[in-house]
C-alpha cells in the first residue's frame, strides 16, 4: 500500500502520472520502445518535448516573448548559471534573503559581481519581507518565492523592482497561477511540483535573455537551450516526458487557479488547527506562510517524538522538519491530497488530546 | 510489442531492468513510496545510492583509491568540467582526437589553457591512432573510448601516456573489462550501457582529483561530489536507481569479461558479412572498429533506402546513421540481443541477393 509522503521533494506524485510512467518505460504511445530507450533525436522524442512544451505553455499562460527550457541541473546549477549569464564583474544584483536557499543563491552571485542585499528576513526566516531597498541600478533581482526549509512564501513578487525579477520557484512553481510579470527568468528544480529530480524548467523573457553572455561554454548559456530547443546536448528524456504527464494533470484538474484554491484550502487546515493549538505552533508568522511545505513545533521534543512515530504507524512518511531546523515540516504540493491533511490533523488533535 | 532498438543512444536496456523500474515507479522495494517521490536524504533513497555504489564498484573492480560520482549531467558537462577543474590557463592538456566527440572536448578545454593534438584521425575518422605524439608536461590525456558517429573504439587506452588518462567513455563503459590503470578519471553519459539520460557516472582517482581547483562553484568541482556523495544537491535519484539495476543485470549475465565475449561476438558477426559483402561496407578500419556502434554504407543510395524500409517493416529501428555522416549505423550495446544482430545480418544479406 502506497503511504501518505510529506516528504520535501523529491515528492509525491499523482498517481495517474505514475502510471503512465510505467507504462511508457515498457513502451512509449505504441511506438514499441520505452521512453527511457527513444533516441532524443527520433520522432517519438521529438513528440514528446514539442508536447511537453506546449503543454507547460498552456498550464502557465506562457506566450512567445518567452522562451521554454529543459535543463539537466537542480535549482542550484541556476544558482551559477544566473549571475554567470547576467551579472558582470562590475555590475550588481540585488536579493531578497529569506532563507538557505535564498542564501545559497547569493552566495553563487558572488563569484561573478557585486550582490546587494535589498530584504533579508534573517536570522529567524520567518517573514517575507515587505519592503525591499534595491540598489541604484541592479541587471536583476533576485527572490526565492518558497522557501521549504522555513516554510515561507512570498504572496505575490517583490513590488517596485528596478530590474527583471529572477525567481527560484522550485518548490511552489505551478502550484498557483505563474506570475509572469515582472520576471525576466524563472527556474524551478522539477522534483517538487512538476516531475523526478534530475531536470529543471527555465522560464525566460527573451529580450531577458539575449542580456546575457554569450562567450560562456554552451552548455552553460541560457540562449544555447533557447536556440537548440533544449537539444544542445541529449536532454533528460524521462524528466521531459514526466513534466508533460504533471501538466496535462494539472490542466485535466481544472487548470492553476483550481489547484491554487485547492493548495490553499489544504494549507488552512492545517495552519487552523496550529494556531487554535496549544501544543504545536506555526513557524511561519501570517501573511508569508507558505501553502507547500507548513513548518511547525510541538511544545516538547517528547511531543514531536510521538508524533513521528504515531505518523510512522498510520502510514505517513516524510514529516521531520529539514536536518538544518529540525521540528516538523508538512510539504503538501499540488499532488498531495485533501484527505492525507485531514489525516494528519486528525494526528495532530489526537496527540494534543492524549 | 517491443521492437529491436538500434538507437546509438539513448539506447536500449535490459528488459528485467525495465520491469523493475516500472515496479519502483510506483512502490520501491515494499517502501509504499515510488522512486521518483522519495526525498534524496531518506533511508530508502540512502540504501539505493549505497547499493548503486556497490555494485557499480564491484562491476568495474574499481577500489578505494577512486571515488565513484554520479553527476546530473551528460558527458558534455563533463568536456567543460574537466578543464575547469584540471588545466590552468597555463596549463597544457593532450587530446587524441578521434572524432566529433574528442573534437567537442578538446574545444572545451581551449576556453581553459592550452590543447595539444597528440594523435588526429582527421579527416576519415576511420582510425583510432595507433601513435601519439605527447607535450613536453600535458596535466592529462584525454581521448574518447568509443566514437559513436565513426564507429571507431580504442581496443587498448593511448599508451605511454606522460600524464594520467582522462577517458570520454559514454558510448563504451562497462561493455568489456574496465582498463583503470593509467587513468586519472573516467566519465560516461549514462544513456547508452548505464540508464537513462540526464546522469553521467565518473570513476575518478582520488590523487588526481585533489589536484583539482578549489574555487569553482560547488557543482562544478568533482571532489565536491566525492566529498559529499553526490548528494551536494539532490540527484538525478531514478538514474541512480536504474544504474544500479542494469549493474545488478550485468553482474547476474556474468560480469565484464562475458559481456565483453558477447559483445565481442556480436560485433564479429555484423563486421564478417561486411567483409565480405559486395554491397554493403564498413566505415571503420579493422583493429579500429567500435563493438558498440558499427557504422556501414549501401552501396547506392536506393539500397540503404530500401534497407531502412525493410528494417521498418521487420521491426527494427535506429539504423541510419548520424546527421552529419549519413550511411547505416548499427548500435548495439550490451543489452542489445544477439539475435537482433542475427536478424540484421539476414535482412543485409537480403538485400544483397535481392
Amino acid at each position: 500500500m502506497r503511504r501518505l509522503n510529506f516528504a520535501s521533494g523529491p515528492a509525491v506524485l499523482p498517481e495517474v502520472v505514475l502510471k503512465s510512467a510505467q507504462a511508457a518505460i515498457w513502451d512509449l504511445d505504441g511506438s514499441g520502445i520505452g521512453i527511457l530507450e527513444h533516441s532524443h533525436r527520433g520522432k517519438e522524442f521529438g513528440k514528446v518535448l514539442d508536447r511537453t512544451e506546449r503543454l507547460v505553455r498552456e498550464v502557465g499562460g506562457i506566450g512567445d516573448d518567452h522562451a521554454v527550457l529543459f535543463v539537466t541541473a537542480g535549482a542550484t546549477q541556476h544558482f551559477a548559471m544566473v549571475p554567470q549569464n547576467f551579472l558582470r564583474a562590475d555590475a550588481t544584483a540585488d536579493y531578497c534573503h529569506t532563507g538557505v536557499w535564498s542564501g545559497k543563491a547569493m552566495e553563487e552571485a558572488t563569484r561573478c559581481g557585486h550582490v546587494h542585499v535589498a530584504s533579508s528576513a534573517a536570522p529567524a526566516f520567518t517573514t517575507t519581507p515587505t519592503e525591499q531597498r534595491y540598489s541604484a541600478a541592479p541587471v536583476y533581482v533576485h527572490y526565492t518565492s518558497n522557501e521549504t526549509i522555513y516554510g515561507t512564501q512570498w504572496t505575490a513578487p517583490p513590488a517596485g523592482a528596478p530590474a527583471p525579477l529572477v525567481c527560484d520557484a522550485s518548490s511552489d512553481i505551478f502550484s498557483r497561477p505563474l506570475p509572469l510579470a515582472g520576471h525576466g527568468l524563472i527556474y524551478a528544480g522539477a522534483q517538487k511540483n512538476l516531475g523526478p529530480s534530475g531536470i529543471s524548467l527555465v522560464i525566460v523573457k527573451k529580450d531577458f535573455m539575449e542580456t546575457g553572455r554569450d562567450d560562456l561554454s554552451p552548455l552553460a548559456q541560457y540562449r544555447v537551450y533557447a536556440k537548440e530547443r533544449s537539444m544542445h546536448n541529449t536532454p533528460n528524456t524521462f524528466g521531459v516526458f514526466v513534466i508533460g504527464e504533471v501538466c496535462a494533470w494539472i490542466l485535466a484538474e481544472g487548470g492553476l487557479v483550481e489547484i491554487g484554491r485547492r493548495n490553499a484550502e489544504k494549507a488552512q487546515l492545517l495552519y487552523d488547527f496550529l494556531d487554535h493549538s496549544k501544543m504545536w505552533k506555526a513557524h511561519a508568522a501570517p501573511g508569508s506562510r507558505s501553502l507547500m511545505n507548513v513548518t511547525f513545533r510541538g511544545a516538547t521534543k517528547e511531543l514531536e517524538a510521538k508524533l513521528l512515530a504515531r505518523a510512522d504507524e498510520l502510514g505517513m512518511s516524510g514529516l521531520p522538519g529539514h536536518r538544518s531546523v529540525g521540528g516538523m515540516r508538512a510539504s503538501i504540493y499540488n499532488a498531495f491530497p485533501r484527505e492525507g491533511v485531514v489525516k494528519l490533523v486528525e494526528l495532530l488533535d489526537e496527540t494534543e488530546r492524549a
